[in-house]
């Protein structure tokens, strides 16, 4: 007999987007077990799930706050009430500056950092912060092989810790340095052995563990280097130096990280319907619209023979059935490829245990991208 | 002077996705003179752009209705006001199809037509509209060479739309055929000329004919023959059968469309700003999350000879900038290489004529792929 109000899975119209429970709390405990002995904490990335529920189960599990990317992302953590914050990357716009001063004068509450790899855009942070007569805490970045953002040489480093220190309003905290090139390999996922990222993580060390050193002798003090993903937190999270891990992947996971051999759990996947059944091929509701596939197709749940038969459309994903195991009508599930950029399709995880749907979680910060 | 109030294009925070107004106008005003004369009438696919403010000023412009792919995206336009919608796909799921039959009702003054290819789901189609004692329309799917939904043979279309004209609550309206695949080739986009389009729009044209007068000789009258997209609108709207024409990506187009040498302007970027510049690169705020790129890197306007260095990462833009010509803090617009799902990242789009911002129109169907 059903029970009175109770949703089942297979009742959730598609195409949606499923947490299996039992695997995200498997997950959460896993990362949290790990760090438990670890002398850096655990700092999860926002942008890999956009949604403060998780923040506040990884904070009950140890984490000591929460990374993000954007200032959006900030705020609808920091409305969600979460009390430190880091935007682990650069805000350049000086509009936007102010907004971000703003939202720390009306939340003393909170810690707030931000990453600087400019000495302009640390005068205008300084200029924002003294209006609000608030305290923001800068780190530096420094690139460690992204070639993205960052800066490179310790003078260079030292140049922008001592502006830091000598501004109004700021705090140098320390360093920003994420090795997302060691994460995962698309192209060649067999080329990031273990130790291949053992040894991309020594060199980072010891680039990061110099600049360290030099900023010390100049009587600069480095409390944080921050830094740290899912594909790299066994080996980051572990050298003697690093403070902070900013994985965010582990609690969902995809289907690229779960090819590179993590033991987290695929938790996240996409609830569709088969709506055209001929012999040979299947065609879903599930396209482009609710499935990025930058990082490949996704992968079939329970089906890992089948596949993705060449392109997903905007709205259709037509899978190769050459057995014909798939029916007209029937659910199943992809497991995204890209877990941070397909999470961005989405409004709401429905969270699924025994088939049975615990509750409905907002993904607050969809599209907030400023 | 400034006007007050006025807000110029630079002031726009970043990333945000633009509309150049003259140059959508002139993309609205192109298509609806093509179209005047034509047997065929513009029922332009929202898909694309998925704004009814769009929808309207094409009704306005002459189109006969709209298109679009998913029962939520025909609920935003008829909220929106618009009367004549046409859902050019199957819905397969029993419970959405009571949601389209008490939209139907809810909505009397509007036309409501969705696809089928598939008995059962005509079937429920019928219990669903009879439930709510409303009218639906329905076209049979024919595949023209997508591969993906729709039936083939005349015998396959005459079983479907007997089916049709039997069942209480449904109108027979006629075919749905879209040729996407001629609309433009990804991996060799010089193969798709204009000759090889009009032989494969003839071919379809055979195709369906010879279906249609199948129908009409076993006394079944084809009203609507709807298909035909951005790539191939000036051929298959030229053609003596086809009724409608679902072009929608030529109000706003992308980079893909405009190599592929038609005659529509580019009106919608993406506006962003240099966060980071060293020499021989610069790196922008504009990410995967606000910019697919399934069909590519996004060009970058202004600077056809800059390209996107290596790849777009979540929130980084990395360009390649060997001689310098980039600044920090400079604004930049990208053009897409896929509007449709680009727009699916967005919640607005900031409408600028004279690098001022004129209006700010909802993107009221992102997400809304159910």
């Amino acid at each position: 007999m059903k029970e009175t109000g109770l949703i089942k899975k297979d009742e959730i119209d598609t195409p949606a987007l499923l947490i299996d429970l039992d695997a995200f709390e498997y997950n959460i405990k896993l990362m949290a077990d790990f760090m438990k002995d670890k002398s850096a904490k655990l700092r999860p990335h926002y942008k890999s799930y956009k949604c403060p529920t998780i923040s506040h189960k990884q904070i009950n599990a140890g984490a000591k706050g929460i990374t993000c990317a954007k200032l959006e992302e900030a705020e609808t953590l920091i409305f969600a009430g979460i009390r430190d914050v880091l935007i682990a990357n650069e805000i350049p716009n000086p509009a936007k500056l102010y907004r971000l001063a703003g939202l720390a004068h009306a939340h003393p509450e909170t810690k707030i950092t931000v990453a600087a790899d400019n000495a302009e855009n640390i005068t205008a942070l300084s200029q924002a912060a003294s209006r609000f007569g608030v305290t923001l805490y800068v780190l530096v970045e420094v690139d460690v092989g992204m070639g993205r953002c960052g800066v490179n040489t310790p003078d260079e480093v030292y140049a922008l810790s001592k502006r830091i220190k000598d501004s109004k309003g700021l705090v140098f905290e320390g360093i920003q340095a994420y090795e997302g090139h060691l994460s995962y390999d698309l192209d060649i996922p067999t080329s990031l052995t273990e130790e291949v990222k053992r040894e991309g993580v020594k060199k980072m060390c010891e680039k990061v563990g110099a600049i360290k050193d030099y900023l010390e002798k100049k009587g600069i003090t480095v409390n944080e280097i921050s830094g740290g993903g899912t594909g790299t937190y066994n080996i980051t999270g572990n050298n003697t130096i690093w403070t902070e891990i900013q994985a965010g992947s582990y609690a969902l996971m995809d289907s690229v990280y779960d090819r590179a051999g993590l033991r987290f759990k695929c938790a996240m996947t996409i609830l569709t319907t088969v709506m055209h059944k001929r012999p040979g091929m299947a065609v879903t509701d599930a396209g482009l619209k609710v499935c990025t596939i930058e990082q490949g197709f996704p992968a079939i749940k329970g089906y890992p023979h089948l596949e993705i038969y060449q392109e997903l459309s905007e709205e259709h994903g037509p899978i190769e059935d050459p057995k014909d195991e798939l029916e007209y009508l029937q659910k199943i599930e992809y497991i995204p490829s890209h877990g941070c950029t397909t999470v961005n399709l989405h409004d709401q995880f429905y969270c699924v245990r025994n088939n049975t749907v615990e509750a409905i979680w907002p993904i607050t910060a969809r599209g907030r991208s400023r």
